[in-house]
């Protein structure tokens, strides 16, 4: 395992034979864990009945595991704002999960309600790496960037219509916080900013990284 | 006066002889508050000597007010975000007063430090009508608009550097705020949401509106 | 009823089986009404099984009402431009109406025809809210901003091809009216206009707000 | 004078010596008229000495003029919304005069008082042409358009702040227009509305083309 | 006929009994020509059915025509750059000849090959008013620009991929044209071109206008 | 020390006086580092000669640092692309020391010369976090994120020219980097970077964090 | 042959009869190869069906290819940054075989791991053009720029998600470039790739052009 | 000489001293062309005062040129559409010369009088490589690449106003040339033009590249 960087295959675009195919090849190679995203029933399928055993995550953004590393050191979390922000932090999720880092969550927090994620503030508080996962005008960015004193990753998401821009205000958004500190992935990259947690949670035991 | 239509000049453009001129036309006629905004130096200085008497506010964005209307009934506040706000803020709560409103002020609450805006809950909640000022990410209308029962107008400013687009950012995530019913009105226009207030407010006693 | 804040549920991305589960926790706590927006007619279907007893409003943004409030008093208006526009008016005069505050209605009154919209001007000078739909060049704000004096919400829609950018035309020109304290909502955002209408026109009597 | 394409000279970007050269390499060679635009005071005074007797209109967009056409039939109409939008204007004017086809004029009748406008609509109606020039939102040519039978020159301008996006705003809504056949010039093009409808009005008399 | 301002149906959006009734309104009333546009099969199908008799011109931007005006004095030319413009131009011809405008059409004369073009030189100088319609980079504005003396009224398409943006890329160009009085309507519009085409050539004998 | 968040004043828009009093309250309350950033001139003379003793970098993006942190574990390397980038590198850089963090800097490592990166190849693996700065195409980041296994923040600058639109570019470039887990702040902002490494690298000794 | 510029249908939009029809035409008039691109399976077969003897390569942009040119001298290189950007490296790499110049190929060279590109440095060195072919950030054209000396022609890819925006990031960031002397052409257009090395490398043996 | 990188300084931003100092270092290694680009009349005096003997050209994107290459086999030309695109066209003519390369000129044959053009088509058709230097519409690369059979680079420049959009309209113009195998660099980067055709034709006699 090269810390942060999970052997993938990203699935749009391919065969349901050359993933299960590619699949194939990392499994071949490497110890650490193999991931399938955004596999549709017929790619996750194929890869399945090559590849048996592995874990199989959410339905719009289906995340298939191979190999998950043991748990490491790291309380990591995972803060979504609304039910249409799930499949992005459940991709996040499953990956960090596969990745030796599986995340506390909080969902539904929208600073519309901020009494509701104040309930949980202890969690953000004492967490070694949080993820943010937002739509719309993607304020929680900010509100958890000055409640968490660690390392933030925010992932702006297409989720709103209109003005929301299918994500890009969210980006914008999230880059112009007004708390310092607060890092950014691209627009419903829920893996990339778990990679981006892997990496500077660092190696887990008896990793090689 | 017209409810919400105060009778104002806007100075960009003009010579100080033209903005005296221009307002002289509007005292001659009107029996209502007169104002002229965005004036530089000069041109503040010209309708000064021909028309004594003016309130002056500001600096970067200053306005002169005379005739200013007689208190009316609303509790209105405005909120703003950090320090480089103000000059918005100011001319928003400088047009307020002119029309009878003026206006409770929270400053320095940007939703970084939630905590901060959550002291003074109890004025939003009260309010009959709240303008947030904010710049960069504008996520301080949200939170606004999820403890403020009434009407929210909210001003996106031109704060901020890089990705906050010269407003354009937290002008969209106001509009794709979480916070249903939170209107917005343009970029730095602090003049058009006391106007918008005092619409909404209704014609003060003795008005004809 | 929180004064302005229905309790509503957004439906695209949820099952049939989600909707009628989250209407039916609205319904389970509170006194006020429930919305479901947006919904297609499975979904539609499934709450009305679960939860009969709605009104149904519109085909392409539908909208159930359950628990519709008793009328209060304030006059409320939806002007709309053209006959692209009314999926969007209808969704903001449904959600009046379930907030009780049943609007008139003024259609078809695009500007290029402005005598229409004058044969009606009392309609708007009497109102104590007004709401303007319009898409394509969003001209109808500006003009219904400067006939009507109480509040004037302006909703854009993506009604129109081409230069119209799917709303963000009319959203841009409204923001620039050369009327004075019109406020603005997302694009197609009718309910959010409703919600602001509710907010400024403050709680229905019995209410706790 | 090949119509509706006058000889001109662009002054920004060129030394006063090359302005007085460029026009007199034009005076030299043509019987029409001749024109210097956009000219700084500098470029202005180099071009009156080496070719006296232009006519100079404007101050912010400064046009000379020499050997104007004798006036042709036609109708003009220039139409403007605020007195920022004077100088787009005014360079339309002046150069709809130098070609013969010297415009009445409608200035300030923004559309939040169309009333204003209403009261002129006969000389609306009665045009062979008309351009509107119009900043912020540029609503006034959908009124316009719907009022004039005849043929509608739109010139968006980049008057206004924030949303008003320099001009793109008041262009992109100009050609939304609900009023159909409005046809639309680039931002500030004022010398463009008027070459436009030189075009379309056709050789004076004696003309060659 | 109000000059320029044909009875039009916009299809889109609309079910074929509403084309069909919308139609019938407008027959009845009116002694000139009635369109639809953009009608698909079905739409086109209930309207001939309820009112026989429209002549149908298209596919992908169907256009039905009833009671087309008589002939007008004026020579209009429709140029268009590649096959992909057609369904546009087509469109265009199509309104111009209900309004009693029927065009030349100049077809597949794009400026990669602008010998093609020069071929038929005599035919844009002698028209009256030119229509020119092109995606892509949308150059053949300028070339036309500069070949007709007079009226050009250039429609961008939405025809390209990538960097042509869906039309944005020809818009910004013929806004930009080094031609002079070249004007612009908005993308993929041939009826507004036609529209405008109409106002410029005046009233039809025996028309009110 | 909040872990991440150094208190500091952003200099640009307040007048000498305000830095040199907000400066000063900073220093009143707390025993960690304190900055002044962007300050010109004479905004530096006014903090120094009411507070002696801050260092001072950097020219362009200058700033001022009191009560250096005392160095803590944690291997920072700022790396950048061309001679450009370094006021934001530099600010990055100088940020990091007073937080006690001093970071090596590879310089002067542009993508189109891709040995001079690999030379210090051994400088990105062992890093505890990397910091990479630059403008034009921002391909820095993706080769970078590639060859270092541990956390990598890119700071998109504004350098270059037309194309590279003011940093837009580089930063959408970041986001969409080919390197899994690079993580991206504001356009310019070396700043947010150092505060994204404090966050990650954890409390020093002594820290309350 | 006119060097650079191969005689092509360009098939969407059109029907399977009109595309074998002008597959036809061009065929009766010219010596050269003839291409038929982006054509679907209906359109493939007609062509077929009515001119047998078409090379046909790939899927997603299929071209059909006939009367191929004989190989011309010209090292020629397409490099390809991932899975996903095969489909435009295909369509380019077919392009250039038509036109005598069958290219080498390097796929799946992406920059995050740099040392597999540089494995085949002598291949970039040696070529007298290089086509690269890349989506997300397009850094893969400033690597190649500064290994290869010869002409590089850069492709961007709409491959990506977010804030790839369908191609424009990558095509900003290859015009961006801080590889001196690379040239861009439109998102996707393999094509134009192809006959931009054709028109470097000159006309084939034989050659008119 | 590596083919087609020239050794260059970039000035802007510098002080004197440091483009003084850079250009000494870059004469003290290498025994081709070095280049001060875009340097203002402080930084050109600096640079010539140490390094004596450089050709200068150009005023406001000044280049200065030292050890210019021997004149190398290769008729290239730089042509112009407009007065204004002159600073561009002159930056990449001064740096073909500097590279071995004088350019033929043709200047001031903007396509609206393409006549004026086609008077040198031979110049166009004999060419092995052609620069097209053009703002506003951009179309000139369209026609351009239309008659010239060999290599086309074309670079859009910042020239125009308004919906120019500061050379942004004119690049997507050129990017989506329906010349096919035109190719494009960054706006006004008439120095990358001059390294792309320097790459093209390849190495000067007695080169290493
Ligand atoms: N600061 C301001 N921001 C936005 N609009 C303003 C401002 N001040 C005045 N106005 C409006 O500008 C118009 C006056 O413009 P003018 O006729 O150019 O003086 C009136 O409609 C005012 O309501
Ligand atoms: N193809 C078309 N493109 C643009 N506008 C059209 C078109 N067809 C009709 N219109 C205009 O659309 C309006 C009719 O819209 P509606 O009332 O929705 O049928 C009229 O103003 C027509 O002039
Ligand atoms: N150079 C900088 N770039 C971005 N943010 C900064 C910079 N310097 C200070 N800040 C932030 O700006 C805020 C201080 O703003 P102010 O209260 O206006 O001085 C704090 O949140 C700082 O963390
Ligand atoms: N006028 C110019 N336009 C674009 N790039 C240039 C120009 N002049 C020099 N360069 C490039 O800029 C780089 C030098 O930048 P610097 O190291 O900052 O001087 C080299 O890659 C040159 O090829
Ligand atoms: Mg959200
Ligand atoms: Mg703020
Ligand atoms: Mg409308
Ligand atoms: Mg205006
Ligand atoms: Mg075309
Ligand atoms: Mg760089
Ligand atoms: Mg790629
Ligand atoms: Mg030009």
């Amino acid at each position: 395992l090269r810390t942060g960087l999970p052997e993938a295959v990203y699935a749009p675009g391919k065969t349901p034979d050359q993933c299960a195919a590619l699949v194939g090849e990392l499994l071949a190679v490497d110890g650490g864990p193999v991931l399938l995203s955004r596999a549709d029933a017929d790619q996750a399928a194929a890869a399945l009945a090559h590849h048996p055993g592995a874990t199989v995550t959410g339905d719009r953004h289906r995340l298939l595991a191979w190999r998950p590393a043991p748990t490491r050191p790291g309380r990591t979390v995972v803060v979504s704002a609304g039910t249409a922000d799930l499949p992005v932090a459940d991709e996040c999720a499953a990956t960090l999960t596969a990745l030796g880092l599986p995340p506390a969550r909080l969902t539904d927090v929208g600073v519309a309600g901020v009494h509701r994620l104040l309930v949980d503030v202890d969690v953000l508080v004492e967490a070694d790496a949080v993820v943010v996962v937002a739509g719309m005008e993607g304020a929680l960015a900010s509100v958890v960037g000055g409640l968490a004193p660690g390392p933030v990753v925010a992932v702006p998401t297409s989720v709103g219509y209109g003005a929301a821009l299918e994500g890009v205000t969210a980006l914008l958004a999230m880059l112009s916080s007004c708390a310092s500190g607060v890092t950014v992935v691209g627009i419903d990259n829920g893996f990339g900013a778990a990679c981006a947690v892997s990496r500077l949670l660092g190696p887990g035991a008896g990793d090689g990284g």
